[in-house]
């Protein structure tokens, strides 16, 4: 939108924000600096702050809001932690950002039923938290410490996913306010339902485009017995692959099995004081009964070696376990130390796991004819992995030699029968790849948005491409 | 629609019908007989056969006869096998019902991805006879050797669902026709994806009123190890079922544990040769390594123990095994001959868990004082369960109390966070219960038809109620 045109939404905006400003008080905030924090920031994506914030405080905060919204057509974008990497929080339309942070109460947990009530703004660390005398957690463990309103709405998924699935697995239902502040409870509080259109999983995903999530009932998990695992080292990313892809079509049911690649082992040593080889790796972690744990290592540890892999270190001690596994979570960190002063562009892509050493193999190729340093890791248990740009944002040409590299991945990974993106979604940067994945499909996406928010107030410019949305 | 309005569409209907005609020939069939057999008849719903028969023969076929129906807003209702339970084949309006019974070419199997896809008439037993040599295998397994694809459209389950999950969880993506005849392919062969909106998760379960499912691939299972199973006993049903509670609390990763009431027991014990004592019975079914079956197996027993139960009878040899399994899918016929000459009526729903005792028991006394026949048999881990009535369709009085009962059943499941279906689907005969279960999701669900069958051509008269569709 050009600023003429922006310009001429000035009064109709300025209008909507002051009837915000009548029904919320201090909750409403329009000063730059809080403006400036909800806009996007991680990638190379351009911030867009919107015009105001509103601090929700219940789904009436937000179903109230999205009314005054609706009525004066002002786009609202939902903002949990903002940790999403795709632009998905930014406002290029200006507008509200509902932040649901405070909305982070636990309102129940089922433990018989194994499931969990939770607003929107409850971060996934704050959940397993609150079940530590449970013997249950929350399985689902993106990168960052996310709301689970935030990963629900950007189908998120982690290193366990493997094992335990993604978001679209575990949300049971949800409750949202839809474009016009009508707030519905999508799913129920089962295992199974073949009741009508499944809208809870339809609204997973939809990354605030279709409704805001402010309430949502995730399926919890038991702690397991036992838990075991390590890392093990590699000759090359290719062998890893291998035995990753052994792995999961022997069917053992390992519940993490993450591929690090040899600059990711020298990231990792440095900013997380491990003292691996220099090589690729892979972070495995079982989960069972002790006699299950033991067989399912026992079986990893053969495919492996068949795959020319050094034997598996075991971290025994939970310590040591926590130490490897925060280390994994802090790759992007690490990642970032590799090139101070270096942006970290961080993109996904997911393949069948047969394609999986073959796509890791081009990738790894294509940057090195870059010339861009970028570690790969990844879930590989999913064929899913990220690369880690480290980009010098004031060389222009490196600039353009990362996103044609970027654009070339997400089409690799599409002809291999693959997405554009295994978890941090679409938002702005991953729009150019939604024709070429989706073809004919793109069509009825936009007739469905179209129909649940026919102004385009709920997070426009985001997901579906402008002449579908 | 009352026959002066059918009549006034008479004469768009033969025009349309002898547009097929010309396309299709001997494909398109208008004989009594076979649009008799297309209409639904294993309920009390009365049957409402099509005005003609498409046997369809390709994904082309399909979308080409939905562009010619679209075109003189014909309805359409896709028919696999006929083995749906509510009504959904059923023709209210007339029209074309689409045969995909000859679409049955296994197109492929990735084994290297644990997938395979296939053309939609394919059924659960020839896919599974299909992957024979190939240590997979399709988990899926509704009562009826359904096909593929209306197991999709009807988010089928059945007694692996517990360990193996639903269509939901194993359709990765589907090729299907739209109600002006495009023809779109709906997520991807991937593990996971968060690019877009969830249309294939949408597809599943939405019955052929969103779109015709003409080709799906679906994740397989490897076969386990060892399998290990049998049957035991217990003094109530409300033993057995807590015995399934703490079992699914404790994570026993059980693969079938099924509930069969005295009065189902009786029933297998006479169709099916088993000499079972007639009390309420739980089957079970154990997979994993030789070890880990074991395991399961003493944790279960211990449970069942603790709930009263009689020893586990273990059925060792894989003859047993399948006699046992055949009984459990046979429970419909053998509970039909306890009353030769009754219409089985059979209903499901589904409870949270630790509500299922409960549920259990209160139906249990309804069925009672409703002076009804009727087993209850079901997928209990999953908090699912059926009623077979067997009811006396020439009784005005018994099918008057036998709907109350029903009525009562769905009220009952959905006031303790229930649904009215756990797999059966809505099709005609649970749309009474859409309103109380969805509340003002309804109008989203309606929204979405409207805005993908503008004409409500694709299977009119399911699912939505009168006043959303």
């Amino acid at each position: 939108m050009n600023q003429a045109a922006r310009n001429a939404d000035a009064g109709r905006y300025s209008l909507a924000l002051s009837v915000l400003k009548q029904a919320f008080g201090d909750q409403l905030q329009t000063g730059e600096a809080i403006c400036g924090q909800h806009a996007h920031t991680t990638t190379w994506i351009a911030p867009e702050p919107p015009d105001a914030v509103l601090f929700a405080r219940s789904t009436e905060d937000v179903a109230h809001a999205v009314a005054i919204a609706a009525e004066h057509a002002l786009p609202v974008i939902a903002f949990g932690t903002g940790s999403s990497l795709e632009g998905h929080v930014n406002a290029p339309l200006g507008g509200l950002s509902i932040d649901l942070s405070q909305m982070n109460r636990v309102l129940a947990v089922h433990a018989e039923d194994l499931d969990a009530v939770v607003e929107a703004g409850v971060t996934r660390t704050q959940l397993n938290s609150f079940l530590r005398d449970t013997g249950l957690f929350f399985p689902i463990d993106p990168g960052a410490d996310a709301s689970l309103g935030g990963m629900a709405a950007t189908r998120a998924s982690g290193t366990n996913a493997v094992r335990y699935g993604t978001m679209k697995d575990v949300v049971l239902s949800l409750k949202a306010v839809m474009a016009d502040g009508t707030v519905i409870t999508a799913g129920r509080r089962v295992k199974k339902s073949s009741a009508g259109y499944d809208l809870a999983r339809l609204l997973v995903g939809s990354e605030g485009t279709l409704g805001i999530i402010t309430e949502l009932t995730v399926r919890l998990s038991g702690i397991p017995e036992a838990i075991g695992g390590g890392v093990i080292s590699f000759p090359t990313i290719e062998a890893a692959a291998e035995a990753v892809i052994a792995t999961i079509q022997c069917a053992i049911p390992v519940a993490r099995i993450e591929l690090l690649d040899a600059l990711q082992i020298k990231a990792c040593n440095a900013y997380s004081g491990l003292d691996l080889p220099e090589t690729p790796h892979l972070f495995v972690e079982f989960h069972g009964t002790p006699a299950g744990v033991d067989e399912q290592a026992a079986l990893f540890g053969a495919i492996a070696e068949d795959c020319g892999a050094a034997p598996l270190v075991w971290s025994s001690d939970p310590e040591a376990r926590t130490k490897l596994w925060q280390a994994r979570h802090d790759a992007y960190w690490a990642a970032l130390q590799l090139r101070p002063g270096a942006k970290g562009v961080s993109t996904d892509v997911c393949v069948p796991i047969s394609r999986l050493a073959e796509c890791i193999a081009e990738t790894r190729a294509d940057i090195e004819a870059s010339a861009l340093q970028a570690p790969i890791v990844g879930h590989a248990g999913d064929g899913n992995f990220h690369v880690l740009i480290l980009v010098d944002m004031e060389d222009a040409d490196e600039v353009a030699r990362a996103k044609a590299f970027v654009s070339r991945l997400n089409q690799r990974a599409i002809a291999m029968d693959g997405t554009a993106t295994g978890e941090h979604g679409i938002g702005q940067g991953k729009r150019p790849y939604m024709q070429a994945e989706h073809g004919a499909a793109l069509t009825v996406m936009g007739a469905i948005k179209k129909a649940l928010d026919p102004q385009n107030i709920l997070n426009p410019g985001k997901i579906l491409p402008e002449d579908v949305a």
